[in-house]
């Protein structure tokens, strides 16, 4: 499989210009409803209406964030729509807008770029409609690469921050726990070759046998509507799940000066996943007391007096989480 | 040189953790005054005082887009930053601030990462004091990557488009033309070894013995106040010149339905590089003739009926500039 895999026939980006690049993807991309000036200038001009806006960029990188091997065109827009739509919800923000700036090899088929755009269009339309691409680049690199920028509208509401969680605040979470790590634990063990490679013909098969998990690794569904609907309802901090509820929640306390206690009666049946798998992109956010959690969110601990995280009462250090910097081996696939 | 020549002695990015790198990149990033919530949460807040906000993103690539015999940490920041703002003030807004995203080799020191965090900063003071870096990402990449997205404010203005210009108006340049191309060629030139890689041994000469041109290619001067004064004089379109004057003015005439005749007498005694080298960062804008030139605009032409590109009179039809998809020919340096 790979970059080329899927249209080796077609016109590669090597061979074309970055104007036809351009206008073979664009028209594929989802619109947004904030656009005052789309594509094609020197930059584009978004609606603000309240004076404010919200902002996050985020890179996946092949190797470190992703293999060719187990994601296609479409997969790769769909996430890099999709976790960055998750932080802009996590302010308590909707979502408007992305620009996205590609780097991939010359060799790369135009073709391949347009499944990436209907990617992000198809991402955009489940998770938010009425969020679109306003503008992006398109370089060559021996690397693909993918930076997307999002942004967001508050609607006139107060950003919702790590560092207000209060003590007596019930935390809770929005969105499945564990699922997307428990995919990536079945993509290393299973969707490999004998040399330990990540192996097309082998994903198949995985991918077959263990849809959930897999899907929310591949094409996350972050529950964007929960965001708003938290701020609204008086959350007090509120944070993007991307790098495991432990390492996450523990941030949450750090920030707001206190200690956040989980309850593993709450996490399921395979609470080491739930506390330590990354890559979720649910959310995780504290309320007062009294007030009834809304959308998805469901009680998993309550905040102390104290510093750092506990479970089940029991201070708990393990880092959990997924940081590139530390454990990238180097391999691409 | 290289991205390791600095500092070889102190931690890598491979070493430490991402917090570790934004813990000591971020206190030397120069603050916006455009500010709400800045790095260190899911995302960043930033005022849009007029309802609007203009945008902007551009990628920068090890390979195509720079070369580290020649290209240090500082010059890589401030180039990134310089480009962006310009994208920005040729839509008459004023840039107010930036997202950068980095991905780097393992290898690369954090001492690399602050020098470049020095270059965004250096560049922000010279050439828009007020913007700065509110948020970011970091990660590790084979390939050293820079994603850096810029913001600007209307100030109730309406943009300038490329799409205004009108049969009568003078088509006027602010910044120099064609020296960041001569740069450039002298590194190609004269700043290689015998195989013709680039050589830092080599460098420092053709820097000494060429500073406006090395300095034009490494890093850019835009000016970056004529885009604003530009919309306050009228001017009917503008655009950033990135790909050489030829090729942005008739961008220009295409998207305005007008053809654009420049004058040779107005472009320097090396009339070809003027028209034809990339990069400049210039501004190219057209105003009702009427008007007095603003800042530091000078007439290079007039705007007439018909269609294209014209030079004394005459249809031109190089296309000029750099297109690294038809040129990057896979060397890195």
């Amino acid at each position: 499989m790979g970059i080329s895999g899927s249209d080796t026939s077609g016109l590669t980006i090597g061979e074309a210009s970055e104007r036809e690049a351009l206008r073979r993807i664009f028209p594929r991309l989802p619109e947004s409803s904030a656009t005052l000036v789309g594509p094609g200038d020197d930059a584009a001009v978004l609606a603000a209406p309240d004076g404010r806006f919200v902002v996050t960029t985020d890179m996946m990188v092949h190797g470190p964030d992703f293999r060719l091997a187990w994601s296609g065109a479409v997969d790769l827009g769909w996430k890099a729509a999709a976790t960055n739509l998750s932080d802009v919800a996590a302010m308590g923000a909707v979502p408007t807008a992305l620009v996205v700036a590609i780097a991939a090899p010359p060799e790369t088929p135009i073709a391949w770029l347009e499944g990436v755009a209907d990617g992000f269009r198809m991402a955009c339309e489940a998770l938010q409609p009425g969020c679109g691409v306003v503008g992006g680049d398109l370089s060559v690199s021996a690397t693909l690469t993918f930076a997307v920028t999002a942004f967001g509208d508050l609607q006139g509401r107060e950003p919702v921050l790590r560092s207000g969680a209060r003590v007596g605040d019930v935390v809770a979470v929005s969105g499945a726990l564990g699922e997307a790590a428990t995919g990536l634990q079945l993509l290393f063990a299973e969707a490999v070759d004998a040399a330990g490679e990540p192996d097309p013909s082998r994903f198949a098969a995985v991918l077959a046998a263990h849809p959930g998990p897999i899907g929310a690794q591949l094409r996350p569904r972050p529950p964007i509507a929960d965001g708003p609907l938290a701020a609204i309802a008086g959350a007090t901090a509120m944070l993007d799940l991307s790098d495991g509820l432990a390492l996450d929640a523990r941030r949450v306390a750090e920030a707001s000066g206190v200690a956040i206690d989980l309850d593993t009666t709450t996490l399921g049946p395979d609470v080491r996943t739930a506390l330590t798998g990354g890559e979720d992109h649910g959310l995780f956010a504290a309320f007062p007391p009294e007030v009834p959690l809304p959308g998805g969110f469901r009680r998993v601990g309550v905040v102390r007096e104290g510093a750092g995280l506990l479970v089940d009462g029991v201070r708990f250090d393990e880092r959990g989480g997924w940081d590139p910097y530390l454990e990238w081996d180097g391999g691409r696939g």
